[in-house]
């Protein structure tokens, strides 16, 4: 169930609470691999409540001296960049990024999405170590997510890599044919509660049926709204077509 | 540059700093319009902390007594679900959320944005007031986003509706020609450095041709490893097609 050979690397991250939020985000998104280099503050108490109970990633954290130790094992390295650098470097959007990164950790080698520091990115001698860099779409005068989000949004687009779209709600769509039937129903318990007059019931009628296609009831609900108008009626099991 | 005609609800939100990390997600996504219902804390320390410069956001929020209050003058309406409910409503995904958002608001229709509190989200009463429910794919053991995570994802997703995928690079690449004209030059500059026996340089040189047609050199590159070729030849302008 955890996502297999991708690691996020933080680059000196000044506060412990972010690098919490950065583990709960992690795992929500089913990411348990997390290095940190030369972190200045870890464990700290803010830590462990941003953390709010993803304690697992943050104790099984390696924590590494320098960047290339972090990334020793991978051959795929992406760093995430708040801004596009006017250096010609490659660059994908966050979709992009987890489409390559999910393809490269199926295949079994070992992909690494790397964060610089909270104020100031990751260096130009960080970033050459990375062959991309992804950039997280931003208003332009406003561009600097937090870290954890930023990790978040990644994570995100790797979990949309393997959910599966939102399912169709599985309902019996109402055929033409039930459809005709409440129609008809409806218009005789209109005549009959006295609501409609059958010499000028055309243009009303039109209304009301392009409302209930509008809504596209299932066939319980047909069952349900025929019901009502039985009841309206005054015989509630009537069936009339 | 902001996008119109969305709002962001949060309903009973207990901490402020949550507050304050939406309000900078939202910034940073281009969204500027907040609405709190009965807020438990407000512009406490942490939220304006949190808020990171987004004060503007936090500044111009309405704050309502109820949750039909902020929602008033919606005609879209969708609820943010931790869970997929058993109840059947109108499920979205994140991507599908956007989608629909943004084609209803371009069309200067009000859309909403619904956030319930950070642990029991919405109640059924709050959720019925929604036309679809979103859904952010999670980890099943541990599916419970930070609320401002969720805002960031949503808000990401809004976001890449108007961002254009990241443009290629517009790279002159390298034609067959060229790649052929490095290949003649490199065998012949093996040979004259003396790397090379001629008699069975075809297995090598196969080699290195995969490696550079991998690489897609573009047409600067081929003149920068021409030139390479030619300095190690000892001519450094020689030419050999």
């Amino acid at each position: 169930m955890p996502m297999k050979n991708v690691r996020i690397v933080l680059v000196e991250t000044s506060h412990g609470g972010n690098i919490g939020a950065v583990a709960r985000a992690m795992k929500n998104m089913c990411l348990e691999d997390l290095a940190l280099v030369n972190p200045r503050q870890f464990m700290s108490e803010e830590c462990v409540v941003r953390a709010s109970g993803a304690d697992d990633i943050l104790q099984e954290a390696s924590v590494h001296a320098d960047l290339d130790a972090a990334l020793a094992d991978c051959t795929l390295v992406v760093g995430a960049s708040a801004r596009l650098r006017t250096v010609a470097w490659p660059q994908l959007d966050p979709r992009q990024c987890a489409g390559l990164v999910a393809e490269r950790a199926a295949q079994g080698q070992q992909a690494a999405l790397v964060f610089g520091r909270e104020r100031t990115g990751l260096t130009n001698a960080e970033l050459e170590r990375c062959q991309y860099l992804v950039h997280i779409p931003a208003n332009p005068d406003y561009s600097s997510l937090n870290l954890a989000m930023a990790v978040q949004v990644l994570g995100y687009e790797l979990m949309m890599q393997r959910a599966p779209m939102v399912p169709p709600q599985p309902r019996e769509l109402a055929t033409a044919a039930d459809m005709q039937g409440l129609f008809s129903h409806l218009e005789q318990a209109l005549e009959d509660i006295g609501f409609l007059d059958p010499r000028k019931s055309d243009k009303l009628m039109r209304r009301l049926k392009r409302l209930f296609h509008r809504a596209e009831p299932d066939q319980d609900e047909i069952r349900i709204l025929r019901g009502i108008l039985s009841a309206a009626q005054g015989r509630k099991s009537a069936r009339r077509e």
